[in-house]
């Protein structure tokens, strides 16, 4: 029988949430998550944490993030909005940013994030197809639109544009805002920071949740313009529903006050990423060449599903979607060199 | 000159943030914070943080502090909902709840984020006069509507109902979804939870930033029938950008499993409560008895204004509305003894 008051519910289908693998053996490579712990800095400024501070609301503008961003960039406080997590920033920036009646743009195949955005906040939007490779071509987006949101590298085929390419496809799109969600540019040799002094149009979002190894704890940053970052501002202070906690801000400076730790856990991965890249080569998988913390790939004599499952019985864990263009291809977190051995391993036993 | 883009930014006006006090001397009584620390076990769960953990995501569910509510108020897991202050419980269950062509309901006296959130979600709303004496009269909500929510007690008027009239206000409302804003409940005699089990068109929203003494963390809960809280999730898990962190989930246990510290803070803010209430009404002030952790006061002679100004010149920071009917009242939050005998002092001097 239905409630009575079941007609002012909203219109989706209730979860029913995956079950999570618990096994302290299991290998995990589907969440693009960093193998390595975060900084020592962030052990140290969340065991000092002084829990008085708790009793009180959180600065509301996460002002000493943003100043530590700031300062790692070497850029103007005044370039620099703070958020939990790139999902936050990202929805912030969609919400001040993309309210026009013509499209927004964005690739086909990309982060699954932004059609839901645009659903929930009625954004009209159109897809961009990539080319066969995956490869996005910017001239695609040299067409009219409400604004353009874009991954460098993109995600999750791990392709990176170099900086002329953003360049260039943000100066044929100066009646709109740019975004460029930097989530893996870490990982790349490239970021688009440099471009904002230039070009006031330019959003770029990064996250904390990947090479700073903070996926836990919900930290992300935007950088812009002074403009724009007072529109990201003036969205986020018309709600104010979700300051940064107090410990967030404080795990956030520390990891990203330490930079040698950074760069240090940052080429391990770059180097772990571009030794299985060969590897599976080798064992015949075809991908791009990888310009974020995980690689994206398929196997001509075996299917994306059948690798998946058959990794998931040895207690290895990859992403798989069942998605047009992708579903024959798998997503695979670069972890620590052991276990990319023991996934070689694996795939060899079943290729091999 | 305007700039090319500027037509597709938000149409509101960037937002000039106030100063905050920082000085240590001063006395802050504006913001409803908890004057006691957090309980020891939120300083332990905090120090032995293993921050290795934060590599990974957290539970999307925040999973161990729902079990910790359920246990608590000795329910079933599958009736507790959590999430990052009871703001973004709130839209979260606005979403999910509200989605009607009639209107909800809410007193027009009451907290400030129902609008901003009706707006932002384009949900009808209406709102119903409080009395002179700031009293809901709950017979005004028996009229056609898409869901009510209402706070007990009421912010800013510190008037709490008891659980018969809340009662009455769900059953004449079975054909909507029925929001009980407990945020200040631990500081009255009566909660709603019991009322759960036998209403299934009632969700009860409370926060841990208040009796808790968590501002800083933002921790909240709802609990509502296991089909309503099944909504909660569909909503949160269709777009999933801010799931709780794993430090706040872990302050958020200890903060509820600490029974004998919640019922000590709360006595403490009690006896502090009802004392000063008794002070400021000897010194001329006319004040409804509080069932919150803040006063709400006027004075005959001295406009809320002047009061405001006089406290602050102090180095006291009281809250001062300039909207109607409410523009001469004071908020004043309950703090320690010798902060609010501060107050009285202060007082005395103004109206002695």
């Amino acid at each position: 029988m239905e409630k009575a008051f079941a007609k002012n519910l909203i219109n989706i289908e209730p979860y029913v949430a995956g079950e999570q693998p618990k096994s302290d053996s299991i290998i995990k490579l589907n969440a693009n998550e960093n193998p390595y712990p975060p900084s020592p800095a962030v052990y140290a400024a969340i065991s000092s944490f002084d829990a008085e501070d708790l009793k009180k609301y959180p600065p509301m503008d996460a002002a000493p993030l943003r100043k530590a961003v700031a300062e790692f960039y070497g850029l103007d406080r005044s370039c620099v909005f703070a958020g939990n997590g790139s999902d936050d920033v990202l929805a912030t920036a969609f919400r001040a940013f993309f309210n026009s009646d013509k499209p927004i743009l964005y690739p086909d195949i990309t982060y699954s994030f932004y059609p839901v955005w645009c659903e929930l906040l009625k954004i009209p939007y159109k897809v961009i197809p990539v080319d066969e490779g995956f490869n996005v071509h910017i001239e695609d987006y040299f067409i009219e639109n409400g604004g353009v949101v874009l991954p460098n590298p993109n995600a999750p085929t791990t392709i990176g544009l170099g900086l002329e390419a953003i360049e260039e496809l943000i100066r044929h799109n100066r009646e709109s805002v740019v975004i460029i969600d930097e989530a893996y540019a870490d990982f790349n040799d490239v970021n688009c920071v440099p471009l904002i002094k230039k070009y006031d149009n330019l959003v770029i979002t990064q996250t904390f949740s990947k090479s700073r190894s903070l996926a836990g704890m919900r930290v992300a940053a935007a950088i812009a313009d002074p403009y724009l970052i007072s529109y990201l501002d003036a969205v986020k202070d018309s709600y104010n529903s979700y300051p940064m906690d107090a410990v967030a801000i404080s795990a956030g400076v520390a990891a990203i006050g330490d930079r040698d730790y950074f760069q240090e856990t940052r080429a391990k991965i770059i180097a772990t990423r571009d030794r299985v890249t060969a590897q599976l080569r080798e064992l015949g998988f075809i991908l791009p060449d990888s310009s974020a913390n995980f690689l994206f790939a398929t196997h001509p004599d075996h299917t994306a599903e059948e690798i998946f499952l058959f990794l998931r019985e040895k207690g290895i864990f990859v992403r798989y979607f069942k998605k047009p263009r992708i579903d024959n291809y798998l997503r695979i977190t670069v972890g620590t060199d052991e276990q990319m051995d023991r996934l070689i391993e694996a795939l060899k036993e079943l290729i091999g």
